[in-house]
């Protein structure tokens, strides 16, 4: 038993994995034949937080490989401006690790009221968000107790990925099915692979300002590595796709300036280096998390991620590092990361 | 003529959004008709930068009064992974000061080709944008020569307002039409009001970091001011729903943090109260942005707005004085606003 929840529940990642993928295959083929009747014009996901990061995910895996356009809701026009946008031929989904929070549960409660399909994505399938939805993807990630959300945000990543797979009208042949299962193992490689992490994270110690880059299948991972560095150092780490970043905020990187890029390889990693020129230019202090040996052996630190995993997946395995990356950090500054301040595990906004 | 670029174009808004509604009406109404015969089920928005943050201002327009949802596209899925979604029963907008961006060309050559609905808004009506779109809404903005756009971030605003409008059946005796012709003036009164603002961003200098926090329609606001700052000041301004800022981001929040709160009277601004309260127990520094007295009484800066202003309309009002506080922060940090250090007018993406 590990003595920190959260160091705790990071090192379970992979058999948690494993056990969605043994466990949940039924649930998920169900659901997708059912959505594939519904045949829904566009996918609409309701979420906060970590869970809003996994909607990104979706953004560019329903995207890529169901040709489904994926918008995130505004779920304050309905709970603040009581206004319900038509959603009748879309797929509504409800992303969340407590299934409590009642905006969420709104936007899918409006979303079946109106015939459209509806899905809950939670680890808890006897909440009010599993409730009024039509189906559940149960996330069987156990109780997690970290404030910070580790396990929970790793296993709705794969439930997204396993549902996106069995909708795949050209997996016939389970290509992707086949490559679903190699997650747990690499997961396993990339904690790993994060022994340096610890003294490279202390080189950082007092930064008070971080910006994390990626783009494609990664910007959910640079996100969510975000939101884990202010939940657990207070540290003001802000993501970009690495697109808009050049359209302004690169405004703002001066000699010294940290820069975490992720870049497992992937077309979303191409334009990768030549970003790494920019930030050289300016003198930024760039951490790398990624599998090329390129990239790594540009910047001050590398957090190396295991080798040939597919970039479709690699979210899953990518934001592993940056989840020890982000408690490192934490340590390094004094802050128990397993105690942030004024948090509590279940924020219920309406 | 000002002697900034920069402060030249923030005070000519009020005659820029004036020419907008003597002009551009005939044509706001041809691209209504024909929208409105396609019906389209939803709405997907290609932008970047502050265009992007004209879009975040579409989800609430078009949510809240034309029961439209809104999705902000993912470029890069079409031009680094190749792969176009399903766009055929949407209405697809790109907007773009330029037009020039090959990513969001791409989405709307694409959306057109599948038999969606198209549209451009934007500053140049002979952009590879506006010839690829089926409609265009022309910006009238004049040349924008300062890089940080101002006087045509504000013109999308208000041309998405028009379009929303004269899309908006059950806006029959033309209430709001009648309150869009308010805009010029108010933008004229808030820019009156901003005589304190340079005095006032002098005792945040040197600040670092900043969050910018606002709900619903200002949103978009929190974000375009969170931009100006970085493109201007370089500091780290990061912008939040007060929702999802409670869900975690709130944690980085010590004693002498400032705080820029958006709250324009309205529904978007009810839970402001409850915030100040949470922000003033972390001894949060905090900047109001809005026409309420309670609220601008409790803040170390009061950035007031005219009153009386409806909140549908009010983030083409709001988001004035956070130019000029962008400009003056950058002043008294002793940057030149003009001139951003490694940006250019014209961003383009693939």
């Amino acid at each position: 038993m590990a003595a920190s929840a959260l160091q705790g529940e990071i090192e379970e990642q992979p058999s948690v994995l494993a056990r969605m993928l043994e466990e949940q295959w039924p649930s998920v083929r169900r659901v997708a034949n059912s959505i594939r009747a519904f045949a829904p014009e566009w996918i609409q996901i309701a979420a906060r937080g970590s869970s809003d990061n996994a909607a990104r995910y979706a953004q560019y895996l329903f995207g890529a490989y169901n040709r489904l356009a994926v918008g995130l809701a505004a779920p304050s026009l309905l709970t603040v401006y009581q206004s319900a946008c038509r959603m009748g031929r879309a797929l509504t989904i409800g992303v969340s690790q407590s299934g409590q929070s009642p905006d969420i549960v709104a936007v899918v409660t409006e979303a079946r009221r109106q015939g459209g399909a509806t899905l809950a994505i939670t680890n808890d399938p006897n909440s009010p968000l599993a409730r009024v939805s039509e189906h559940c993807i149960d996330l069987v990630a156990g109780r997690e107790t970290a404030v910070a959300a580790t396990k929970t945000y790793t296993n709705q990543l794969l439930a997204l990925a396993m549902l996106s797979a069995a909708l795949d009208d050209d997996d016939e042949a389970g290509a992707r099915v086949r490559q679903l299962a190699l997650v747990p193992d690499a997961v396993r490689a990339a904690l790993a692979g994060c022994g340096l992490v610890n003294a490279g994270s202390r080189r950082f110690r007092g930064a008070t300002r971080f910006l994390i880059l990626a783009r494609g299948f990664n910007y959910a991972t640079a996100c969510e590595i975000a939101l884990k560095m202010k939940e657990t150092s207070y540290v003001a780490a802000e993501p970009y796709s690495v697109a808009d970043f050049l359209h302004g905020p690169i405004a703002m990187v001066d000699e010294g300036f940290p820069v975490l890029v992720v870049a497992p390889a992937g077309p979303g990693s191409i334009g990768i280096p030549v970003l790494l020129d920019l930030l050289e230019l300016r003198r930024a202090r760039v951490i790398a998390l990624s599998d090329q040996p390129d990239i790594l052996g540009r910047a001050e630190l590398a957090l190396p991620l295991p080798q040939g995993f597919p970039e479709w997946l690699s979210p899953i395995v990518a934001v592993v590092p940056g989840q020890v990356w982000a408690r490192c950090l934490a340590l390094a500054n004094g802050q128990d990361p397993d105690r942030p301040r004024g948090l509590t595990k279940v924020t219920l906004t309406a």
